[in-house]
């Protein structure tokens, strides 16, 4: 049988997986800095738990796990008829009783409603799980991919919008990747929406202006339109985005927005709130067009470009008022951010970002010459493992170009040989892999060579 | 909607996690140590890589997912003829294409298998990851749980298990579990099906010496009797089986192997590899009885009890001769060990080996007495975590009690609180949360105060 994957799924070798491992640590390091909680939920969850939360087109992209057990043949007349409803698109839990994961906010969700009297409030949890989507995979879009999510939940105060700004600030400052983070407020959107002729217009507004970067103002214009909108709302809508073309610093952008809603109390709410969180974190920027799909979004919204890639948000996020109420738990309020790890890996891959040292996948090789150098060749093992360096013995004794030969394709930093000059003398030949340089060493001065070594 | 979690299934709440990630990070450590390198492979396969690998009863516990798209009418008919094959046990492509993994070794075999030609053998990969299986779910015994397992494939050297065997002496040293490390050869249980008519025994031998520990000799001699084994086969089995009830050690242990087994040569060379591993292995302890259900073994097999606890085996490994054969690649063999996850955290959890360090879920809170404090306390909050202490400031302004509550709950270490006296003398007033000492320190002596405290 020949061996392949599943479309849309990748395997990770030693080389990605470390890279990715230095993004997840990075992140990790960095929420419990800031006192976030770890959480892990299962990969997958009761199908009413997911079913109907992500809307029409989410619910066809579940991947839902068959029951076991159809087999037994006093099941068989009912499994029939549970099948007829999967055909008609519905959901059966005679078929499928369970589905994987497609996001981690449902299931954070869940466990906070199952978990509600327990939880310590506020509660900072993060958590960096798998998720599933039935998607048709592309290019940069898979059907197994990680998300990284922090949120704060049982907390209205804006300082948790402060404080996740500032951890977008430092996890990319320590990833060494340049972005700029843009920040909006949903309510001015509401404001702009109510004076566009009620808060119902928001979705098609929202929509539109989500597609101001792909399409530009005036085909975005022209959807409104078309969409039913009345001139003086377009003409609002227009002065609205107009802000962002020019090119002005938040406290300008934040004058015009004053003067635009100054009738709105929703709008003048927002646009406080913008206020405050610009003046408790450097280098953010207020970005009017910013709107983010998602409806569940009420008050600030985030999302984080790379600069020197052209590439799509590494990140976003935003407050919503009700995370648990569709598990019976209604009051309590929330704001995450989410970092996209598939594409923060692609851009610091492009950029070259990626420290050197995480393609060693061992820093010393032993060269095998035969069992009678196995005993000491294992102490030498032992005396560098206690010492926190990573090594090893080539296993089998075969020709020594072959076992240099594979030390190559390991990319291993020194190699060190004990033959039988060696053996008499009580010393190991230790090699700098990458310069050459050679040295016949006592066995506690290998650690003191590799460090001078290596930084020549 | 009521909340709740699919049976069989757990979620990690962050006291869990962090203990979890100890004993992870643990093994990893010590997997890199040994030039181990990590591999993920994703959550589901194809089902052909799957199906027919793990016997019949393991097929039945495999978690198959639904094809997504059977609501498209086009398809009604066929899907119809389709399930039925489902309902007669069979596997059929039209429902289910894909199935969650059920072990790390068949997606490791099918990984090795694709990626055979650009392989750098002999290849030392770990993999930490979860597996499903949809066993009726009990105590201990969970529908999703984490495996985690090392091997060499592409070499026959016994070095490997030399190195396998003190991976696992070092983890268990690292963690503090105190165990006992048991080897055997499965060439020896080999000779022993020989000698009992041929090697078609062994597989029944096995099993009823599987059982030993459990139903004690007689009854496993009976059984042997009952599987049609003859008087002189049921002498022979007993006194080999009496060897592991002399107490002997490792020398006694083999001198009797060798004369029992003088005339085989496959018992011999198995009498040999053992002897080479009490050779190179201090700690580690002969036991004749031990089997490994498991039929792909070939040679060497381990287990490791943990010695404080009445419990199984919290690890177990094995050499065998072909791994990616089921694949079209055959002469691969290999040798790997593996961790059992759950038991090792309960082992840990009843000897209370988790270091407390792990229970404080932030360093130092801040207690918020209103906004014009917040520059201030972001200022300490930045300050601390550019230090590496985790820290956050008290979200919301309450009363100071509740927010003392709520610190109590988090377990915080410290706290720290900026009142107006504070603000206008330039200090802060810090406090061991545990001893209740307190004092009014500069900024820069927190740090020096924090490390002093938490000795005392």
């Amino acid at each position: 049988m020949k061996a392949n994957l599943p479309q849309g799924t990748r395997d990770f070798g030693p080389e990605i997986v470390k890279k990715r491992q230095y993004i997840f640590n990075t992140i990790r390091t960095v929420f419990e800095l800031y006192g976030f909680q770890p959480l892990e939920t299962p990969a997958f969850e009761n199908m009413e738990t997911l079913m109907g939360k992500y809307g029409d087109e989410g619910d066809k992209l579940i991947f839902k796990i068959l029951n076991n057990g159809l087999e037994r043949v006093e099941k068989h007349e009912q499994a029939k008829t549970d099948f007829e409803k999967i055909l008609e698109g519905k959901n059966s839990k005679g078929i499928t009783e369970r589905a994987l994961k497609y996001d981690l906010t449902i299931p954070f969700a869940r466990y906070v409603a199952m978990n509600h009297g327990q939880i310590n409030y506020p509660f900072k949890r993060y958590q960096i799980q798998p998720v599933w989507r039935a998607d048709k995979p592309q290019r940069g879009r898979y059907r197994e991919f990680t998300q990284c999510d922090a949120d704060v939940v049982g907390s209205q105060s804006l300082f948790n919008e402060v404080e996740l700004l500032n951890i977008y600030k430092e996890v990319f400052q320590r990833l060494e990747v340049k972005v700029e983070v843009c920040i909006n407020n949903r309510k001015i959107l509401a404001a702009l929406a109510e004076m566009c002729g009620g808060i119902e217009k928001l979705t098609s507004i929202t929509i539109a202006i989500d597609k101001l970067d792909k399409i530009g103002i005036d085909k975005v214009i022209d959807e409104l339109r078309l969409r039913g909108n009345e001139e003086p709302s377009i003409e609002l809508i227009k002065t609205y985005l107009q802000l962002a073309q020019q090119n002005n610093d938040n406290a300008k952008t934040l004058d015009a927005l004053k003067s635009l809603f100054k009738n709105s109390e929703i709008g003048l709410e927002g646009i406080s709130e913008l206020e405050y969180l610009v003046n408790h974190v450097d280098d953010i920027k207020i970005d009017v067009t910013l709107a983010r799909g998602l409806n569940y979004y009420t008050g600030s919204i985030v999302e984080v470009k790379p600069v020197d890639v052209q590439m799509g948000s590494i990140g976003g996020g935003g407050r919503y008022d009700d995370l648990t109420g569709l598990f019976d738990v209604p009051g309590i309020p929330g704001v995450g951010i989410s970092f996209g790890v598939d594409r923060i890996y692609d851009v610091m891959d492009e950029l070259n970002l990626f420290p050197e040292t995480l393609q060693n996948s061992v820093a010393m090789m032993l060269v095998n010459f035969g069992t009678a150098f196995e005993k000491k060749n294992l102490e030498i093992l032992q005396y560098l493992r206690s010492n926190n360096i990573s090594c090893e013995l080539y296993p089998d004794v075969i020709k020594f170009d072959k076992q240099l030969k594979y030390a190559n394709k390991r990319k291993v930093g020194f190699i060190a040989m004990v033959g039988e000059d060696e053996l008499r003398d009580g010393l190991v030949s230790v090699k700098n892999f990458t310069s050459g340089e050679q040295q016949k060493l006592k066995m506690e001065e290998i650690i003191g060579f590799m460090s001078i070594s290596k930084n020549l």
